[in-house]
């Protein structure tokens, strides 16, 4: 008998997902080992930046009112009294028709309000002259311009990328609060897989899976927790999933949740009196991609299919991984491309296509069944095409979901 | 005296990096340690996928002569003699009117040719009736179909991410050939450096630089020694840039190539005999961007300035790093975007605009002077705008280069 599943559309999957993922907790880490993690503190400006009026060239700090009147007729002279390069603060303080000779980055001297660049000069050594009239800070950087103390720069919830880090060096944070990461388990289920290092024998074929989703895992900067492979063994798989989903907050499975004879998946979220979010979705691949929770931990059940597996971590995985640490941006990034050839297949689900988008136009990745391995290798984006709907045309505009990216979108906009 | 220096065009500028970025070797990674490196080795289907026919469906595996005339006024009927699952291999040869029992994944047994899925038959356990003729190989996935033994399947110089993983597992591939990664040193010069765990006193400023490259690098997958901070003296600087320069492929240094009293780095290139590529180009942020090579090792000498070193770093020293790889795709992913907002500086030379691209539109990312922390880390792209042009109005159709996305191009395109 073949159980008849309701298909919930996957925006809904998402949903439910989205709203089962809880927050794991805050850590410190140094500032060096923060990049790719989840900013847990919001970073307010903890002083001006830049700290000084400081001068933005190589030149002469001046007293603009000095330099009145000013022209190619009526030279105006200057006496140069110090010399600082950045770093350093000049203990003079400039009078009338005085100078310093000044660096970039170095803080104007007491007493100066403009910068006069080289190539404005004259320059004899002790003395330069100058043939144009200075604004009152012309030529400075100004205290603060860039930030002010107490200004609000970066969220919690942000992605550490390296203008982060440049942030943080800048304010002092030597260490930053960032998000606990989850323990991700995987376990590859299927009495045919073999693992990589084994021949090939009849019947079977190697476990392509779980390295993938390790990967996966791991562009997102996750380690994970291996739990190798089980047979389609009732008993045995249970035991499994079982205490693989004490040690972890996160346990992926592959393979065995459809309808088949030996997919033992649902009697063991049965066993386990899991919560199943759903278990069927109304998108090609990876429609029988189910999401259970029991006793606070994640149970993702994708497909044994290479590519519903890929597309059932990267649609669903992923952004859940995300709300864990806190992110304000779990989704995949979305653009427009022109599709660069007919895709003629009708999709009666949201179907997802694994693709190479070259920044304006996209073509579908080779071969696109639910099982085919090659096009996940090729591509770099998903096509995403309505349920509904079939017959697109070389020069469609469709909607692209980007793979890869370091950092995602703060909305799910399909 | 200021010195004159003849600007390059970024695109010469990117050349010429190129061109003196040598290949550095090769090392093999077990599977799970390779995602991010680049293929070193051409990747050939080993066997088949499938790597042999295949059920794709939960249902009954038949020999389709055996179903020719079948009607929903002529049900035809099977007997069922054996039951497979996926890993499994029947052991025996389907005859006339006979059928297996068979899930996903699992190989067709001997005789047959097609499958019936369980939803088309009405299943009595030992037998089972089918109401329309079956073609020969209807609903099986064939041998090969994914690829076929000896495909050539990933090139080498491609990046590793997990798709090109579920090729590698599929294949056997336990261990992968990858490229060397260079070591790479980063040192941040300038007196004005404090470290991020000091307090800030008058003049100075916290070194944002380093850890900044340092993280650009890390999203590369690449670590890095650090030299930490050297003040403004020419002997000094020139020893540990020595000592640097022997201990790496590739130093980074950050400040001291402009044209100022204190900017050392020019003499330190004319003491090391090293070539020096160019030490300006017609970019900003970043002209004063100086690349040289001694005795074989890249002296990268990006700007003090945070933005001209960030944007340094990504248009020069990452294609470097990745032709040193022997990576196929070289440059930032390119695409094109809406500008969100007038940008109506003058571009005396090409100029690049940190922003937040949102997969249509672009918006420069606030303050944008060259010595601008805030705005990088802000943005997720950079806008670019040629050269000789001005005044670029709200829903101008402008370049984009995208940051932080894992894969790059293997185009050059500005």
């Amino acid at each position: 008998m073949v159980e008849h599943r309701k298909p919930i559309p996957v925006t809904e999957a998402v949903e439910r997902v989205i709203n089962k993922a809880q927050a794991l907790g805050i850590e410190s880490v140094a500032l060096h080992d923060s990049y790719g993690r989840i900013l847990a503190e919001p970073i307010k400006a903890s002083h001006d930046v830049p700290p000084f009026n400081r001068s933005p060239y190589d030149g002469f700090a001046i007293r603009s009112a000095d330099s009145a009147g000013a022209s190619g007729d009526t030279r105006v002279q200057f006496e140069v009294i110090d010399h600082i390069g950045a770093g350093a603060v000049s203990g003079k303080t400039v009078e009338k028709q005085q100078a310093v000779r000044i660096m970039t980055g170095a803080p104007l001297p007491a007493g100066t309000d403009a910068v006069v660049m080289f190539e404005q000069t004259v320059d004899s050594g002790e003395t330069f002259t100058i043939r144009k009239p200075f604004e009152p800070l012309e030529n400075v950087s100004l205290q603060g311009e860039d930030m002010k103390e107490g200004d609000a720069v970066i969220e919690s919830g942000s992605f550490i990328h390296p203008g982060t880090i440049a942030v943080l060096a800048t304010f002092g944070y030597a260490q930053v609060e960032v998000a606990k990461r989850p323990v991700v388990g995987i376990l590859s289920t299927g009495t045919e897989l073999l693992d990589v290092s084994e021949p090939l024998v009849p019947g079977k074929i190697r476990n392509s899976n779980g390295p993938m989703i390790a990967a996966q895992l791991a562009r997102m900067g996750i380690g994970c927790k291996t739990y190798g492979m089980s047979a389609d063994e009732l008993d045995e798989s249970f035991n499994i999933v079982k205490q693989a989903s004490e040690e972890t907050d996160v346990l992926i499975t592959t393979g065995g949740v459809s309808v088949g004879d030996f997919d033992f998946l649902p009697a063991i979220y049965e066993r386990l009196e899991a919560e199943v979010l759903f278990n069927k979705v109304a998108m090609r691949p990876g429609s029988v991609t189910t999401v259970a929770v029991a006793n606070g931990k994640f149970l993702f059940g994708l497909s044994g299919n290479p590519s519903a597996c890929f597309t059932g971590f990267e649609l669903l995985v992923r952004p859940a991984i995300l709300k864990m640490m806190g992110a304000d941006k779990l989704y995949l990034p979305r653009t427009r491309a022109v599709l660069a050839e007919d895709f003629t297949k009708a999709n009666p689900f949201t179907r997802f296509i694994r693709a190479s988008y070259d920044g304006s136009s996209i073509r579908p990745a080779g071969f696109n069944m639910s099982n085919a391995v090659s096009s996940i290798a090729r591509g770099n984006a998903l096509i995403v095409l309505p349920g509904g709907t079939r017959g697109y045309q070389a020069g469609a505009s469709v909607d692209v979901l980007l793979l890869g990216v370091e950092e995602g979108a703060s909305e799910w906009t399909l």
